[in-house]
């Protein structure tokens, strides 16, 4: 039952279904593919307009067909397509069958599908006629619409908000974990939803990485610069058990989301009273290298010719210690693209062929890690502009003593 | 680098990963199959004591192959396991190779296998040769050492302690999302992780589900009986923006976390003066049917079997109105298995043949819905014993009002 007093304060509007659809339908036709099977929690929002556990059959032409699982009330309410109520596998098959006809090809994200629900299409279907959608998917949905954009910039103002009030709130607590889960109470309290949305399976992270000192270089599984030791070897990266102490940089990396769409945004404050020359230094190199990376994020440009670039003026200076990670978290990026998942495109690395195009989003984070000190640097989220980019993170950009 | 100043207080014995390892070896030998290809992060926790990134190639009889991608320090930190560096995927597929010889099976588990993986799988040893070992290791999973049933004691200690302080707590906030993010501050301070961790690809869920009045009946994607608009439509279940109001019920329902292990509680509290009739008779049945189900829980009877004795006695009382859920929402099972995953073996259905031994772990959950007033109900999260089951929580289970 969906109670008469509703609370829920966003939707996604019809003609964002509509067009998304028509943009999948002619990138079905030009891959062949006559349908395409949906049923990631993160596509379907973008397809459909509603999370719920649904198989969206998208033909290369004509009408989708939204089977919906749990729930159909919600998926009722909250979706513009007409939904079908489930009524078992056979019948969900039979429908992908009549889509694709005697030999066409049904598409599937591979990377998200588990082999349980592949080897039946396979077994179904045959092998050859079981296509990979998920790359043309994933760049589809790299360009954001204005209305897109708007949510990313409402994810991006939770970091903001959370940021001016660091010099404060990093002082009322001891450790990592404490200062961790102080930041979270507030944004969950601004309606971050607190699971953070990644496609590779398997990764996970908590909404935010808070470490201070050398907890900023401990290794961990996840493929990004900043590492944390975490609560446990079970949850191993982030906020830890660390005391936070004077002389040590602090570190705030926040993962923001709002209706779905994430923000990722970082800035670094010292822990003392006068910051030491080499930690000012080292930071400042990172703020540089942001605005070099900035000058260089336009339309029509490779995202590897960003990171060519970037790493031209970075071996004209002389670069701090640990730039883009410490020993094994070094990345070999500079920025990934983030919407309705944080692991997006593009990916400013080496011979990355993705045109930069107005609608991008790119979380950019030139960062540097000093063994005994901490890291330093910062992370910005950017729209790509007809002109070149916008940050969504207007905080300054300087380290500060608090 | 692993800085010298460590803080993770908490590791998986040498003991239990060869205990553990041994097992599965056994597992495979009965299954006719040659290795295992084990990758997903619940399961290299359990088999390799870290949680790092890596492929723990398990032959039936000899050597593990511990082939770590990131990070390789923390993992020979973590794991009792020699390490190998990750040297490709061609030297990773060669070693599974060796390991099953010329006609031997490789197993993975399917359901959590990406079809990426599966089909290159597939391609290099046929389709013949890799068969599926998630249902064993979810099995052997489900019977929990003395050490594990200890982590999780630790992780339902987390819900007692915040269950304790809800009368004074509840009171402090005006929507369900504020009380949620109260709540999920202390359980990280705690050491909760903050994700979740599910089997299911695809399922996620909050920390905790904080659900008053009608929200509880709020139909959801996710397989439970209690709903909760959400803070959007993509993240659509648990807190939302509702003010929690006077004649409302008010239901805390915790995933808590320990080194990687869950329990999962919930309790209910009547928001104003005097509980009426109704609802105390309600959550009373609701008790009353934990108390009919404790008693069935115990060594040597099937999951199906508990389910149908509660049934039968479910069907000889006057139940109140939604009873393991309204609408949509309304459940199948009776409680499920906890551990290193939420959505563990084994579930309280219909059928289920899983015999109960001591060291399963379940959490059960009766719970009703009354329209216009919310939630009633609790969840226990059990040990079997030689003798019968134990509560790992020991709060009251009373319905009390503030």
């Amino acid at each position: 039952m969906i109670p008469t007093e509703r609370h829920l304060p966003y939707y996604v509007p019809k003609t964002e279904v509509e067009r998304r659809l028509a943009e999948l339908q002619a990138s079905l036709a030009r891959q062949d593919v006559a349908a395409a099977w949906i049923d990631g929690i993160a596509d379907l929002f973008y397809y459909a307009g509603s999370a719920q556990s649904a198989t969206l059959l998208v033909p290369a032409q004509g009408r989708p067909r939204y089977v919906v699982r749990m729930s159909i009330e919600r998926a009722r309410a909250e979706s513009p397509l007409a939904v079908e109520p489930f009524a078992g596998g056979r019948a969900l098959f039979a429908a992908a069958a009549e889509l694709i006809g005697a030999s066409g090809r049904l598409g599937a994200a591979f990377e998200i599908t588990p082999a349980s629900l592949y080897a039946k299409l396979v077994e179904c279907f045959g092998a050859s006629r079981v296509a990979d959608v998920g790359p043309a998917i994933r760049r589809r949905r790299a360009v954001k619409s204005a209305w897109e954009i708007e949510q990313i910039h409402r994810a991006a103002e939770q970091a903001t908000r959370i940021f001016a009030r660091m010099p404060t709130m990093a002082r009322q607590y001891e450790t990592e974990l404490e200062l961790s889960a102080a930041i979270e109470f507030e944004l969950r309290k601004m309606g971050h939803p607190g699971p953070i949305r990644l496609r590779r399976i398997g990764q996970e992270l908590a909404m935010i990485v808070v470490v201070a000192g050398d907890s900023a270089l401990y290794p961990t599984n996840f493929d990004g610069p900043v590492g944390g030791e975490g609560p446990s070897p079970a949850a191993a990266s982030g906020a830890g058990w660390k005391p936070m102490k004077d002389g040590e940089t602090l570190m705030a990396d926040m993962v923001t989301a709002h209706n779905g769409y994430h923000a990722d945004d970082a800035r670094t404050w010292f822990l003392g009273r006068e910051i030491p020359a080499a930690v000012r230094q080292a930071h400042a190199f990172c703020t540089d290298m942001l605005a070099v990376l900035e000058s260089h994020l336009k339309p029509g440009v490779a995202a590897g010719e960003v990171h060519r670039l970037t790493t031209e003026w970075v071996a004209r200076q002389s670069a701090p210690s640990g730039l883009m990670g410490f020993g094994e978290n070094q990345v070999k990026f500079f920025g990934h693209g983030v919407g309705l998942e944080l692991d997006g495109l593009p990916v400013i690395a080496a011979k990355q062929e993705f045109i930069l195009e107005p609608g991008n989003v790119i979380a950019v984070e030139p960062k540097a890690f000093l063994p005994g000190v901490g890291a330093v640097g910062v992370e910005n989220t950017y729209v790509i502009t007809p002109a070149g980019c916008e940050s969504l993170c207007p905080t300054p950009l300087e380290i500060s003593a608090i």
